[in-house]
């Protein structure tokens, strides 16, 4: 089934237009996509006529060009009849955001099944039901949420494909413009009643160039899809991560009311995933980490080089003791190490520093500069640490309360790192004083966090990374 | 040992200023305390002058008062002369910013053995060395970085002592406020030479009114010390909370050499903190909620009433099918259930809802209200299940997406809330356009939480506090 059309249309129509209500679902699509995106957009209302100055049509036959994708934002029981003239008039790809198919059983579940038949024997690609459908930027918005509601996240690598609409809009979008996170196309799947995750981990691997870390929040897979799945994202030249809401029995029954799914049991589905190279975070934070440095590192300019983590080795360096002492508590549970320093690089850190912070300072692994730190010193230990070959990856703590740390910082760091390609990871609390700093190392595509389990994550997802890569490349045979 | 000149002092003396360096700590405090708290300040400064207008004495025995504290921000080898000149004049409270004691080994625990020999000889009450002091609104911050680097905290209920400055000004201050949590002091004990942790405790437990619940950000107990803390927090009628940092090997190493202390082993000493009714919780976040919502019910309208939530038995109303299997995932990890509805109970919420919704909603635990949702609809789902007296608490997913939520659903839900005092934590996503909805509920004491699983360790917080205040109060007596 060929899904460009769904993704890069060049022209749509939309059904459920009220002229009435200015918040019915069809109206804010058709609005939002004539106003704000590329596409070609054309409004369908009995009885033409125009709202917002738009002109409507009275019928889909009397469009002026036969449109690449048609939107449903009907009730359940008029949506077959739009989904025949699809088939009778040759429209490629449809978005069915309404309700009432399998997710509410009965009834619903025959309607779906109608639904697939048409669409499977006459390759129509149809999107949901029971979804707010596709967000592929600059071309097409189909989320029935007017966009001053949404967050959007920024154009990127990540294709986002979700079993639910309201965790991709909400989960998703806010976290991902929070962390700088670019998307490439997202998706919400809804019911998957034809368009499943099978068809989109293709699409996204092999069609999509945009696309190079392919993310999937699925609540279980589609019956007989797993083993599919798995064989195509082993593969994948993309990363593919996946992550499951629905893991508990609670959870479960949760998940069948919602889209009509079973969540399988997660353990052996667990271990499948491992063995097909797949990266599975345990938590929606660690899902958001992986994204951010997998995307991060898609760009052109990767500041790490050829650079990756292997054994996932670090030196954290911090300004703050208690910072150094939670980075280090936590290590250990993402397999990671701190570098043991030998006398001589302790003593050569030491004569680095400013004759004030020299006294006070620590340099085991955590290094703490302490507040007397001055902008010269961390870019000295920077430079100094970036040279030791078993250090893989710094972990740079870095607060802008002392105050002789200027606004030049992330620039200097930035100019270090892009230079000795030493892969570094930096925490920076999130406030807004703050971003020149955190956009000065974020423009050299250096991966700044705002927690310091996130800092530390993300070096692990590296490790992962770099894991998945050599056994894709044949560089590790056992596993 | 009398800390209430440290924390409330009406005048106090600065030594460490620099006339040429505007950033040195000294000159630093003394501009913040004399322009933007309470306190009467005084700066020290060989051969007197002035600067930025402000007068400078020649000697601390030429003010014309005796100051309550003084506040040393040299470094080591001019601090001990300074602490006598306390003894000498009848200065009762000292913050010593400084390091170079213990923490430096050698030297430095020789200069803190007498250090603490002078205070405690004298009845001084040091806090320090090697901290960033006090901040304690409105009258004193002797915090050294500039206060516009800094984020304050609101005022509110929770005294905050942490053995890291760092993690107090960073993952403290900037994380209560961007979760609105209060506090009523704020102190870095640094080496806790004197004024240690059980000092604190009793404080803040038996003196300080305006603390009700007391946070400890600790790497491990002084030494000897951890008995008498633990009869103190049984006795107080405050709810206290600890969080250890250095948990693991690295973090122990991490921390012999930031503070000079050992954590010793944590599983024991977890065991002997249950028992003594201390709040444990497992990370940063979860401390972070537990801190907020102990602040809002400290509040004098406490939107709860008397109820309380013993079982942890819960509804979870959603808007999003995704928000609901998310949080449903973590009810058992947190000790809660979710109530069973009866047919009864999910024929009435359904007649509750508008026609559109009330085809595609869905009537389990969790309820789906979906995206056709209007204001009325959550408003009645919320008083109905208010009713419900077997469900203890509502956890209310409130995504501000679907069209037809107005900015006035937040003071709806508040005034039932208010009224009917079913407790109801919610999660509305940290969006700045969505501050207005935010508001509304926490201005009635509503917590509102930015992430589903917090909204969810806010229920389990709620309970844990329950369970103290039972067996304090004589109601469990096995335990």
């Amino acid at each position: 089934m060929d899904l460009e059309k769904l993704f890069k249309p060049k022209s749509m129509a939309v059904v459920g237009i009220s002229k009435r209500n200015y918040l019915s679902p069809g109206r804010i699509i058709l609005l939002k996509n004539e106003f704000e995106m590329d596409v070609e957009v054309y409004g369908i209302y009995p009885g033409g006529g125009q709202i917002e100055g738009i002109k409507l049509y009275d019928r889909l036959d009397k469009l002026p060009e036969i449109p690449d994708i048609l939107v449903i934002a009907i009730g359940p029981d008029d949506t077959l009849g739009y989904i025949q003239d699809c088939v009778d008039l040759g429209i490629p790809a449809s978005v069915i955001i309404g309700g009432g198919f399998a997710e509410i059983g009965g009834e619903g579940i025959k309607r779906q099944k109608k639904l697939e038949k048409i669409a499977f024997e006459n390759d129509i690609a149809v999107l949901g039901p029971n979804c707010i459908g596709v967000y592929a930027p600059p071309l097409v918005d189909t989320i029935f949420s007017p966009t001053e509601r949404i967050t959007r996240p920024p154009k990127g690598s990540v294709a986002l494909i979700s079993q639910s609409g309201g965790f991709l809009i909400d989960q998703f979008f806010v976290k991902f413009k929070e962390r700088n996170i670019g998307v490439s196309t997202a998706v919400s799947i809804g019911n998957r009643a034809v368009v499943d995750e099978v068809m989109l981990l293709e699409y996204f691997s092999k069609i999509d160039k945009e696309t190079s870390n392919i993310a999937f929040y699925l609540e279980g897979f589609k019956e007989d899809k797993a083993r599919e799945f798995l064989r195509l994202a082993k593969e994948s030249e993309d990363t593919v991560i996946t992550f499951f809401g629905g893991k508990t029995s609670e959870g479960k029954v949760a998940t069948q009311s919602h889209t009509a799914s079973l969540a399988g049991d997660f353990k052996i589905i667990s271990a499948a995933l491992r063995q097909h190279q797949i990266i599975q975070p345990n938590s929606e934070r660690e899902l958001l980490t992986c994204l951010k440095v997998y995307d991060v590192l898609s760009h052109r300019k990767n500041p790490f080089g050829k650079n990756v983590i292997t054994y996932g080795d670090v030196a954290i360096v911090s300004v703050s003791g208690g910072h150094g002492v939670l980075a280090s508590d936590m290590l250990r549970k993402y397999g990671l190490n701190a570098v043991e320093f030998t006398d001589q690089e302790k003593k050569d850190l030491k004569g680095l520093m400013n004759p004030v912070a020299q006294k006070i300072a620590s340099f085991n692994n955590p290094i703490d500069l302490t507040g007397s730190v001055l902008d010269k010193d961390i870019e000295d230990i920077i430079r100094y640490l970036s040279e030791i070959e078993r250090i893989e990856c710094i972990i740079l703590l870095l607060l802008p309360y002392p105050p002789n740390i200027s606004f030049q910082i992330g620039r200097r760091i930035a100019n270090i790192v892009s230079t000795k390609n030493k892969p570094l990871v930096c925490f920076i609390p999130y406030v807004s004083k703050y971003s020149l700093i955190i956009e000065s190392l974020e423009l050299a595509n250096i991966p700044v966090f705002h927690s310091i389990k996130e800092s530390v994550q993300a070096v692990s997802a590296l490790k992962h990374r770099t894991r998945i890569e050599n056994i894709k490349s044949g560089n590790i045979f056992w596993e």
